[in-house]
């Protein structure tokens, strides 16, 4: 017998284009359970949590919940606050006062942890409330869960820019010689390496990808360059936002622009990032023309590609997170789990939020070619499911 | 009755999204007539033809017509090669020898300059060629027709890009302050004023948008951004990337960066552009963390966010030209007339090379703010059935 009171549902961390998606899921099936009694939303996550800025969303029609699975970014607000120790008591305190039984924490890294920290406090507490933490992030780094929502729709943005950014390249080829795209993704590279899925054959791009999890090296980054450029005269470079030198340095990392967020990571996209600084470094040593792009917040906000996978998938693990919690179940965060490959299957599971709190997943080293700078089959395999319907396939007269 | 003989057809400048629509459209059209017997495309635009680097396409199948118009960038290779003056008689030298009859070339400002010349020493040589050109830019910035084929699918991605950022800044106000998306459009503000299209309220991004049509006042746009921020918490600024100063200087200009094609234009977009410079400069003079983005050409070249009716009018104009060309016209641009804007109609027509070539169209001061930071009402009304189906409309729940 599901425990009778109020849900809130929060948002937090950088936001996806079908992170509303876990939202709607979680409203539309909070309608079903008439022991789920008020439903709140915090405004920016915690932060509204703590300053008891909640948005009473118990009317909210299907019409506004179909509307949120279209629409990009955090609706309820995304937050960086960094829960400190003594803000648990007073949490608790206001959920108590709030009569809050269900907690829904739609987020990364750090919401499991914030998440986790909650869920171990009411249990200490006697307090009984279930706890589900909906994974979100399209760093893709969450560990247990074969993948997460958000993800998949960035990876199909940034494999669509690539090909087409790939094409102009190679259209202007008399023109320009190496263009650099920037991804995000922090210290994961799972965007990056997606930059190679609508490539074909070896004159598409990407001709070079670098991700965060192998060391950069300037000097086989600029031999790299060279031999692709000769063989082709153009050069597709695709660069994870946070390749590091061997000193751990981010590369093209200006210090001094260095910005903290809460959790203590650099906040590299707001300083001036290494697509720039690589072009700069090509045309000095190769004497090549080098543009260079970086979407920025776009890739991950970009309603028109979003992948029909991923917008299911974000919907199933919100609506998967209130069942469990109906059931009686806390301390989780949902995961996905693929049942097969060809034809591709996937079902929401759960897994313990202190396995996964604060736990980082990076791209395997399997799935990198051995020589740093390009995906391996393994990777295609595992990632061309996830960002939806087949690509169009484009015609070369040249 | 038309002239018998081969026709050629070549693509220059800089690619768009559906460019390769009207090399589809001439490839369809001239296989309806007989008197058209071999069909060749120039590799790389004039630069190719001046090499006799043509490609048969003659027997060119549907299927491979229709992969092109959803193929983007140009597939006959663009080209950035000025014509100098003693490579004419050479061009209509290779021309005869391959008794090239029909002359299409798709491009914007320059190409149509290009076409121009042709067309005039063909005429004064006694040579019966029929020489069109077919129009294409992003930029949007040519004159007499009513839009450019290429810009309506670039303005679709700018207004859903701008959209979907600006939700993901309202969602992190809590962390960040003010965004500044640098858009294509070199002198031209028209790409850059799209951004405003799908925006529905005052909380929508963009806020503030700055034309190269208007003088860029550092000062003037601190104050703006300042004066949003305190109202709203953050904001969306969107950046035509040739905006300048008093001086005529170029915003954020690197003069030791800047490169110049071969038409003499600088090519901002291989330097490190105005966008990055102002997140730098609103930090240092307001304290706000600012980020940027610079899609740069994958805002050309994004094939999953086309618009319908420029799909279909890019296919128009190069069929158009054909079918002029075998009535006997030369000497023309192929133009876009709007014949209706509600509902939204247009119909192909032509005008006088010589009126358009090296002519650049900018956007009028009418379409501007009083302030010369936003768009006015009159563009929306000119630019919104250019960008294809609605949007969706996204949900605000805070």
């Amino acid at each position: 017998m599901a425990i009778k009171g109020n849900l809130v549902v929060g948002q937090s961390g950088g936001p996806t284009a079908v992170i509303n998606g876990s939202l709607a899921g979680v409203l539309a099936e909070a309608k079903k359970y008439k022991n789920i009694h008020k439903v709140f939303g915090m405004k920016h996550g915690i932060e509204g949590l703590l300053k008891k800025d909640f948005l009473d969303l118990t009317d909210c029609s299907l019409h506004t919940i179909q509307g949120l699975r279209v629409t990009p970014a955090s609706a309820l607000g995304g937050c960086r606050y960094k829960v400190k120790d003594n803000d648990y008591p007073q949490i608790l305190e206001i959920l108590k006062e709030n009569n809050i039984r269900y907690f829904f924490y739609i987020g990364g890294n750090d919401s499991m942890d914030t998440c986790n920290k909650i869920s171990m406090l009411a249990e200490k507490e006697g307090y009984e409330m279930q706890v589900i933490g909906v994974p979100k992030t399209i760093d893709n780094d969450l560990p247990v869960t074969d993948h997460c929502p958000g993800f998949g729709s960035a990876a199909r943005y940034t494999a669509v820019s690539t090909a087409g950014a790939g094409k102009d390249l190679e259209a202007m080829k008399t023109f320009d010689d190496v263009a650099i795209n920037e991804i995000m993704g922090r210290h994961a590279g799972w965007l990056a390496a997606a930059s190679a899925l609508a490539k074909n054959d070896f004159k598409d791009a990407p001709h070079l990808i670098y991700l965060p999890e192998r060391e950069f090296s300037i000097e086989k980054f600029l031999e790299d360059v060279k031999a692709i450029h000769k063989e082709l005269g153009y050069v597709f470079v695709s660069i994870g936002e946070g390749i590091r030198d061997a000193s751990g340095e981010f590369i093209g990392g200006n210090k001094e622009d260095a910005v903290v967020d809460a959790f203590g990571h650099k906040a590299i996209a707001l300083g001036n990032g290494p697509a720039a600084y690589l072009a700069k470094v090509i045309k000095e040593n190769l004497g090549l023309q080098a543009r260079y792009s970086r979407c920025g917040t776009i890739q991950r906000s970009f309603s028109e590609c979003v992948s029909d996978t991923d917008y299911e998938e974000a919907y199933l693990v919100g609506l998967t997170a209130v069942k469990c919690a109906v059931e009686g179940q806390t301390g989780l965060m949902i995961t996905l789990e693929r049942t097969s490959n060809n034809p591709y299957t996937c079902v929401a599971g759960s897994v313990s939020l202190n396995k996964v709190a604060n736990v980082e997943h990076f791209v395997p080293q399997e799935y990198i070619n051995s020589q740093g700078n390009f995906v391996a089959d393994q990777f295609y395999e595992y990632c061309l499911p996830l960002i939806g319907k087949n690509f169009p396939r484009y015609v070369r007269l040249i």
